[in-house]
C-alpha cells in the first residue's frame, strides 16, 4: 500500500481524540490498538450483551467497528480543522461473529480533498484461530470549517 | 407495493421471537412497533450512550436498526423452519441521526427461496419534524434445515 | 415523492445535452423518455451484441443504464454550471435481464449541494409483462467550475 | 491471498467458454488476459464508441469489466456443473476513466457453496502510468442443475 503523508503533523492525537469523543464506542467496548497514516486497526471483546438470536455479534455492531475503523484511518489523513462523516458504506458478512475477540482493520485507498475511499475487514479471534468476518467499503466525506455550512446536506424538500 | 402471502401462517410470532433473541437489540432498546407481511418498522428512543463526536446517533447503531428491520421483513417471509442471516447491506447516511426517537422501516422488494432483497429507510423524530436520515438495501438469505450444513459458507482455504 | 424545484430553469435542455453528448448511449442505444425535476425514464431496446452467456443483457449494461438514469435526475437538480460525476452505486439483479425493451427509471432521494442520493430500478418487457430485473442507489456529485479542480480527486501518492 | 483448490480440474476451459459465450465482451472489446483458481484479469482497449460526455470510458462500461472479472473468478472455483449469476455488486469510481487501455483484476476472497464473494480493481493506462480508477465488490451465486428452478428468483407477487 501507498504510504501516505498526513497534512496534520498532530494526526494521531486528533484522531484518537475524535474517537474517544464518541459514547458508541466506549458503550460497544471497542478501542483502538494500531494507528498510521490512512490505516486504524480496532478492538473489541465478545460482550453477550451485543448478539443476535444465534450468539453470533450482531451484523449492525460488527458494522460500527468496521465504519468506525474507516473513519479512523480517514481521519488521519485529513487537515487539521476538517471533521469528518461517513457518506456510504456497505457491509457483506462472510462468516459467523463467532469469537472471543474482534479486530477490525481499515485502510485509506483513495484519499481526497472531499471524499475518501476506504476498505475495511473485520475478524474474529476464537480459540486460537483467525477469521475474516466481514468485509466494509465506504466512502467518507472531510468537512471543512469555512464550507461546512453549505457543504452540509440540504433539507429535503417539503 | 405487492401484498405478500406469507408461507408460515404464524410468521408473527415466529418474527418477535426471532427478534425478541436477539440481546444486542435490548441493549440498544430497539423494539417492533409494526409488522406485515414483507414489511417491519422498528424504533428506538435517543441515547447519549449510542452517540459520535457531534452527538448524533453512531451510523453503526443506525445501520443495525435497519439491518434488523430488513431481517425482521425478510422473516416473515420464510417458512416456519428457516433461519435467516444478512448477506449484505449497504447505507447511506443522508442526514444527522439527531432526535428523540428513530424510527427503521423496512420492505421485501424481491422474495426468494433462498435470497430476498430488502430496502429499509431511518427516519429522526426531533421536535415534531421527521427527517429521511439513512437508506438500506440489502440482501438475506434463508438457511433451511436440511441444507444448513452445506449453505454454511465455507472456511477459508489456510 | 417531493415536488423538487430545479435551479436550472434551463435542466431539461442541460440535461438532454448531457446525455446526447455521451457516445456510450449511443452505442448502447438507451434514450431519454422522460424527464421531471429530480426524475428521469431511459429505455434500451434489445440487442443480442449485448447479451450474456444465457441471452439475457448483461448486468453492466444494464447498470450503465441504471447509472445513467441517476445521472441524468440528479443533474435536472444542479445549478447550470456543474459538470457531475458518480462516486459510487450498488446494482442488485433481482430477475434475468431477458425482454424486448428495458426501463430504467431514477429518482432523487436526497439532493444536496456537493453528494446526490439517487435509487432505481430496471424493468424488463417481455411478452406484455413487465417484471422488476435490477435496483440501483447511487451517490452523485457536483462538480462546480470555481472548485472543479481542487475537489477532483487527488492522484494516488506513488 | 489464498492458493485455492479448483473443484473443476478443467476450470480454465470452462471459464473461457463461459466468457466466450457473452457477445457483450465481444462488443465492448474485453478479453481474458490472465486466469487462475479465483482470479481473473480482463483488459480493453480505449474506444471512443463507449466514452461519456468528458471523453471518459463510461462508468457503466468499466462496471461491465468488473462485473466480468469477478464472475470469471468466481467461476473457477464452481463444480463443473454450474453456472453462475451475478447477485449484486457495487463500484466505486475512484478517478476518471481516462487511458488507452483499461484492466479488470478480480480476486475470491471468500469462495462458499452458494455464494462467493470477490474483489476487483480497475486500472487505467494512459501515457505510461497505470492509475486506480475503480473498485468493485461483488456477490456471485453457484446455480447448480438439480436445485436451479427451485433456486430461481422467484416470481414477483402480483
Amino acid at each position: 500500500m501507498a504510504a501516505y503523508e498526513p497534512k496534520n503533523p498532530g494526526y494521531r492525537a486528533a484522531a484518537i481524540a475524535m474517537f474517544d469523543g464518541q459514547p458508541a464506542m466506549h458503550t460497544l467496548g471497542i478501542v483502538i490498538v494500531r494507528l498510521a497514516p490512512g490505516e486504524a486497526e480496532l478492538a473489541m471483546l465478545h460482550s453477550p450483551a451485543l448478539t443476535q438470536q444465534n450468539g453470533f455479534v450482531h451484523a449492525g455492531i460488527i458494522t460500527a467497528g468496521l465504519d468506525n475503523a474507516c473513519g479512523v484511518a480517514a481521519f488521519t489523513l485529513m487537515p487539521r480543522e476538517a471533521d469528518i462523516l461517513t457518506v456510504e458504506f456497505k457491509t457483506t458478512l462472510l462468516a459467523p461473529a463467532r469469537g472471543e475477540r474482534f479486530v477490525f482493520k481499515a485502510e485509506v485507498v483513495k484519499p481526497g480533498r472531499t471524499l475518501t475511499f476506504c476498505e475495511a475487514r473485520a475478524f474474529a479471534e476464537h480459540e486460537g484461530k483467525v477469521t475474516l468476518i466481514a468485509a466494509m467499503t465506504g466512502t467518507l466525506m472531510a468537512m471543512l470549517p469555512r464550507v461546512a455550512a453549505s457543504q452540509a446536506p440540504a433539507p429535503i424538500p417539503a
